[in-house]
């Protein structure tokens, strides 16, 4: 997929002299090659197009780029780890990048206040282990965490495994610092939990995919370091069952539970055959499995683990349980979840999605879309999995076997109308984690209501009448 | 402390008739006797005036209101349970009053999905007991919560004294559906944890005190029932113990901490000397107490709470404590708490502050601020209390024994300079729970990131340019 309908400006050399002088000739590049790995991503879905990175080192230096940008009417893509999903960190016409990697200090790490600020172009893995240093958690943990960046991660509100008990990234952000279109700097690094004094602008900047202002740096929460966690990986007949074990796993271990992972059969089975080394974690086969996880401060996780499985067997709602008794154990069970999406590519094709509907609504939303998605192409293989307990469905599809993968991947829209229209029917959201870059932005009128989509774009007109911000994303 | 600077526009008989036909002459209210209650608030600090109350039925008569408002240039000012601490709710100039009590059904409750849609009218203690119904919390509590609303909690962006573990309203609302100042209604009625499908609506308008658009309803999120809450009150030297006891009790409850309120010895022995039926929980007289409760789904509260204080003892943090023995010595504790802002006025004249600073900075800043309102005003008593575990004290000052109240009440803006300027200093809020309203609008400008200002300035004129909804306030 690219998006070459318009030509891409050519950038006048004085121009590209001036950027330059913002950040030094070191820190902007102008060699192709050395361009060229901003332009693509790991899938090759996208391919982009530009003339000039800028690698600013300050907050300072970002507004300085961002005024010469309004005043030349020059648009800029931001861009973290270069790790999004749906476009919105690619230059698709030609823009400048913004690449904020450099901006990558811890500034503080409070650790009475349970607060770390970082920059934007610090690796979520980076943070993660800092605040492990400090026997903190940073909770937020998804498959790119050795390379997106918080910055990234808050622009598109990142998700992941543990947002079940810890919420989404902007549940863990106090507060932001963002670049304004203009080059104003809102100056948002608050460490407080309770301010009301006037409108929240975090929750503007964050999600917005850079397309409002750059997020700089931003207060992140820390919490406990769980010191006990338990797992499971639980065998189960149907959706409908492990929604009746989520109710008991919430009711016995409230914000214990941790994780709360839904995987279809046929994930386990390509996990099997193309995976690296992956066992099925249970001796039997069962239609569906949940990796559950139990995080405590006490030694009682693993009771409160049995107490689940166990109330839930006596009301026949699982059929089979195995805990993992070591860490090797544990880590080969988050192996196998981490590498469900990656090994579909053995199978042929895959049209993803990222959707989410009410919780009590996942089973019935699966069978219909299964359904569904089987009448449109015959043979196609459902592959559903992700966070229940979030109402988050990964819900892929991989191609009929031996069909053609091209003619397959052909359809892709056809698939996404046919799923999204069912997940519109529960209330759904057709971006739940990944946002809606370039790949959803034409969908989005179909399925957001008229006046928030209007009020997006008063909002989007307002703080960037330039069109300055990453240009043709989200709205 | 009234507002007359402008004079009141007197309304033509014939938009009263408008406005009463949209929601029938019985709840178009222009007798005087009947309007006065919504004109003033319990403290009698802010006196309003309005020739007419509107109390309309369903969100559509909300939206025809403010299609008419825009139409005619006619200000609102929106109301809920009329509770609200800084004027934000006060007809000021002679406004309509926008009643929104009647929009007070519970339209779903969700058990699955742990959610419920609320209107904006419903009073949050019913919708306590209607979480607490189907064995569910909705963990939202304060000392209003007999009679304040979901719309006026998720409007002022409320705390109280569980947002420790569960949040402010905020955290508590997963999507809100609003009318906007021309009567377009955003449908965000989302039971969502997780959706990227573009710029967050909901948090523009929750905390916005209704200038932005007027909240209608709301999906609320809920929570597992704990089945064991244990409660201690704990003797300690000084806030700086608190904050080691808070540690501590951190590190080994997590998120089952739920409450951590400090309190200076001046409190309780007001509270001992005109509060109710109080008795001192303690029978040493330590200058500072800490209620804390742990709240669990399992039988291990008790042991927790047990650890936490034996360890915090041997680290010669906490000098005693009280467990609650019984629901109702519990339910004492919990009332002293709530009755020590009510008893300070049997002891003169109050002046109040609401203010938030890094958790770590909370001792600091009560020795810097006693310091410097004891130089300022020789014999005043400071009142500090407040949720440690959120950085948010309410740092209030009693008058001297025997000084003059109203004299000493002059000093009102002193005071606050003087306390604001320390708070400003470690990098806190000036107003942490109850929102800006009239009260501090004009000190706003003084503590707030200027851009921020400008951009909430922004938004105010963009959402709403002829600024019909709640004129005067936040902005």
């Amino acid at each position: 997929m690219t998006s070459a309908e318009r030509p891409a400006a050519v950038l006048p050399p004085e121009l590209i002299a001036r950027f330059a002088a913002i950040v030094g000739e070191r820190y902007a590049i102008t060699d192709p090659n050395e361009i060229a790995p901003y332009l693509t991503e790991e899938r090759n879905l996208y391919q982009g197009r530009s003339q000039l990175v800028l690698r600013p080192g300050s907050t300072a230096e970002v507004a300085a780029i961002c005024r010469l940008a309004t005043e030349t009417r020059t648009p800029l893509v931001p861009q973290g780890g270069n790790t999004g999903l749906v476009g919105g960190q690619t230059p698709h016409h030609g823009e400048v990048v913004l690449s904020l990697r450099r901006l990558d200090k811890i500034r503080d790490v409070d650790v009475a206040s349970n607060t770390m600020t970082c920059e934007a172009g610090v690796v979520l893995a980076t943070a993660q282990a800092r605040a492990a240093e400090v026997d903190r958690l940073f909770p937020l943990s998804l498959g790119a965490e050795g390379s997106c960046t918080i910055g990234g991660n808050l622009s598109t509100n990142a998700g992941g495994t543990t947002a079940l008990a810890y919420g989404v990234a902007r549940d863990l952000a106090l507060g932001v610092e963002a670049v304004l279109a203009d080059g104003r700097i809102v100056n948002g690094l608050s460490k407080l939990k309770k301010d009301n004094t006037g409108y929240d602008l975090r929750d503007l900047f964050i999600g917005a995919e850079g397309t409002l202002g750059i997020i700089t740096a931003a207060v992140l929460k820390l919490f406990p370091k769980p010191r006990a966690v338990e797992t499971a990986f639980v065998a189960l007949g149907s959706p409908e069952a492990a929604l009746k074990l989520l109710a008991i796993a919430q009711r016995e271990a409230a914000g214990t539970l941790t994780s709360f992972e839904l995987i279809a059969d046929i994930c386990i089975d390509f996990c099997v055959r193309h995976g690296p080394n992956i066992r099925a974690p249970l001796p039997s086969r069962p239609p569906w499995s949940v990796l559950m996880e139990i995080s405590s401060q006490r030694d009682d996780a693993r009771d409160t683990l049995e107490k689940i499985l166990g109330d839930a067997m006596e009301q026949g709602v699982v059929d089979d349980a195995v805990f993992a008794a070591s860490l090797d154990q544990r880590n080969a069970f988050w192996t196998l979840r981490e590498v469900i999406s990656p090994v579909q590519k053995y199978e042929g094709g895959s049209i993803k999605h990222d959707v989410s509907v009410p919780v009590a609504s996942v089973p019935q939303f699966i069978t219909e879309a299964n359904a569904a998605v089987t009448q449109l192409i015959p043979g196609a293989r459902p592959f559903p999995f992700g966070h229940l307990g979030d109402g988050n469905i990964h819900y892929n599809v991989s191609q009929p076997v031996g069909a053609d993968k091209a003619a397959f991947l052909a359809r892709w829209q056809d698939v996404h109308d046919t799923v999204h229209e069912i997940v519109a029917k529960f209330g759904g959201s057709i971006s739940a984690e990944h946002g809606i870059g370039v790949m959803k932005r034409d969908e989005l009128p179909h399925f957001k209501d008229a006046t928030a989509l209007a009020v997006m774009r008063t909002l989007k007109a307002t703080l960037d009448p330039l069109n300055i911000l990453n240009p043709g994303k989200v709205v």
